[in-house]
């Protein structure tokens, strides 16, 4: 069965948003501090490395209850017994992914324009990651697509959104405000001094923000 | 049903391979000029790029009756439902891979020293990709292994051999000599002023010795 779907603080993290630390450390912190979904995001590690990380990951993400979703490579996901999947424009077809994955899997998929809203397989999907809605620096490919298109493109998918890209403490209610079901992170978290306490407070801010809506 | 294996001409290729030219092209040419395995690896695309190839290579190969093997990305060659999938040393486990592509893909594992060869998996696969056996600058992570070491390991191995790493047209012989099915070449078929000539040259010399053992 598909585990629950609750994107509220979605933590996405790789070896490269860690430095020094290990993203298994980080990703328990923030898990057992309100971290919603964590999605593995390594785009350079060997597929040896990559699966076990994503082992280790859901080792101690499972008695946690907190779903670990891999980014890109349905590879290591299959290999770990990963709860989902997440993909990108350069990434295989979602339909495809579904294929390979089959139906109990969690599937998102990243969309940043309209085109590519019009274009998804949304029947294939679970959720939409929807961004960058602010200018980030941890994912060099992303363009931003400004509140306001952020907003338009949320109104029209018929799945949860999480909205992605340079969200902070500072502007999360914003998104959550847009129309978006949660936030997905990286710097804000595993950038932060004290992960714990930075995860309670997006989550805090993601909750007070879905009461008032 | 698994494909019949034959190592003999076994071309290992992908887009940093080939400047300029189609990998499909180089592919189809020596398919059709006695390569008897195409082997795709490509590490620089995106999933996206690397699926398209793969598909497209299929489409090519499959009238041919030349196998297509993935190197590493298991989740490319299920996309495309290649003929099988190749790992090597950083790549996922070949039991865990077999696991995944079921029982009528093929496998392949390359091992370079004693203790790779101790530690394989050898139920899980279906041949070996044994090198490097020259000094080759296709593949910078390759250690040469000598050709009195590769004649040790070879005699060891309890199913068949493809050797591999700066094989060229002058020292295919001593690859077959020493005990191996076939020869695994880049660059004497991709750097080849003319690829079918080459391929055919590189099938007489193995067939050729094979028939001296």
């Amino acid at each position: 069965m598909k585990p629950l779907l609750d994107l509220s603080v979605y933590l996405v993290l790789g070896p490269q948003d860690c430095p020094g630390q290990d993203p298994v450390d980080i990703a328990t912190a923030a898990a057992t501090s309100g971290a919603s979904v964590i999605q593995l995001r390594d785009k350079r590690g060997t597929t040896r490395e990559q699966v076990q990380l994503a082992q280790r990951l859901m080792t101690a993400l499972e008695p946690l209850n907190v779903p670990l979703i891999v980014n890109d490579r349905i590879d290591v996901a299959l290999a770990v017994n990963a709860d989902g999947v997440h993909v990108g424009q350069e990434d295989m077809d979602a339909s495809k992914v579904r294929e390979l994955i089959g139906p109990d899997k969690l599937l998102g998929l990243s969309v940043s324009t309209q085109s590519e809203l019009d274009a998804a397989d949304l029947e294939a999907c679970d959720y939409l990651g929807i961004g960058a809605c602010f200018p980030t620096i941890s994912k060099d490919d992303a363009a931003q697509v400004g509140m306001q298109n952020f907003r338009h493109l949320t109104e029209q998918a018929t799945l949860p959104v999480v909205g992605i890209g340079g969200i902070s403490l500072a502007n999360a209610a914003q998104v959550i405000s847009a129309g978006a079901d949660g936030v997905a992170v990286i710097s804000a978290i595993c950038g932060a001094p004290d992960v714990s306490a930075a995860t309670k407070e997006l989550s805090s801010i993601v909750a007070a923000r879905k009461d008032l809506g």
